[in-house]
């Protein structure tokens, strides 16, 4: 088969998004018209911190493999968003922040072994896929990103709309992420437009997307069938 | 076995240093009193180089290891150290002026398809080691840099004496290691002492730095075999 152009393949993987990414999930919606209950949401900002605390970590296995220093320079960027550097507490530690607004203590959450089973399935699954796979799919798959930034500023609004409880500074993680995530997303779509060039490629990076999404998916899936259980 | 004491380990871990760093090699020596010749430098340079662009990947595989984000925050910066950010140009980069001090291009040393076998499947060896095994052992096997900042100064010294065809700026790599390495020895010794609490830890902590002696002392084998015929 033919490759696609980069506009044509750039389409293919924006429109996998419109189908598949977690925005569409019911617990998702759930969250943003005002319906979880306290202990949903505090289940969510749970164990979502296990896939928070793994990113640095499959983007440490991305280091690894990248072709050279100018796309390592970039893309260690995003180990320091998360982990926080001096002076800078990184977007781990705001996670715990969001924590603390629910009702969680930083002990709860870094207990690996509290976490559920799937949504710990999930992330491990995400973290191996990035060490085993070659980088250009490791790197497609973070193209959930392109995503990201209207999910963000959407939940930065419903979430202080419909849940008064939860103080606004624990919102930072969000905040943060909606000017950190633009220029990821430029050097993310320049490695993966560039370098797919194959119709073979292409498709490969089509799947990681669409493993990324489920990734995703699996771990509200996880935390629904928990959490809410009046909701099924 | 009992467990050496902090204090008998780090003897120990010294010790095979004084035996076993390649600051004894026949090449090295030779380097410091001023015996080699104008393409024996040059080809210690230009094959040292593989080892120089592959620490940062050794360094990101550590990172995908290491116990959490306190200790990554300080792993992470010898990747910085050597690959660079926005306006500090990095070992790399400094280790390229030195091989233009020397006479070799920028593209002859990013070649890799003509760095001697040798020195090829030491520093791989060196990477993988550093991909399979514990943190503990991956950690260990950087021990080596409690025995670089006398070699580093020595060198500094030796080879302004004896090289006056080296320009200066040509060393700004071995100045600014020595400025670097203090904090990173501080950090290193504190995860090997505090962490190989047992003696099969601790010996498996002796075998990564003596494997680390060998890869170090290897390369230059391979270098000496190459370049110095009329020296054996």
């Amino acid at each position: 088969m033919n490759a696609w152009s980069a506009e044509e393949f750039e389409a293919q993987l924006r429109s996998i998004g419109e189908k598949r990414y977690h925005h569409l999930h019911p617990f998702n919606e759930r969250m943003h018209t005002g319906l979880l209950t306290e202990e949903e949401f505090r289940g969510w900002v749970r164990n979502r911190f296990y896939y928070q605390v793994n990113l640095p970590v499959k983007d440490a296995f991305i280091l690894t493999k990248l072709p050279g220093r100018d796309d390592r320079r970039q893309w260690m960027q995003r180990i320091i968003d998360h982990d926080g550097r001096t002076g800078d507490e990184g977007g781990i530690e705001k996670w715990v922040r969001l924590g603390e607004a629910v009702g969680l203590t930083r002990e709860e959450l870094f207990d690996s072994d509290t976490v559920l089973p799937g949504v710990r399935f999930a992330v491990d699954a995400y973290v191996d896929f990035c060490r085993r796979k070659p980088w250009l799919e490791s790197v497609a798959s973070a193209l959930t990103e392109l995503f990201a930034p209207d999910l963000l500023s959407r939940r930065i609004t419903d979430v202080q709309r419909h849940y008064p409880w939860i103080a606004t500074e624990g919102l930072e993680y969000f905040r943060a992420r909606l000017t950190q995530q633009p220029k990821d997303i430029a050097h993310l779509l320049d490695l993966v437009l560039n370098h797919a060039k194959s119709r073979e490629q292409q498709d490969a990076c089509v799947r990681a997307l669409e493993f990324k999404c489920d990734v995703l998916w699996s771990l509200l899936d996880s935390v629904e069938l928990a959490y809410s259980k009046s909701a099924r």
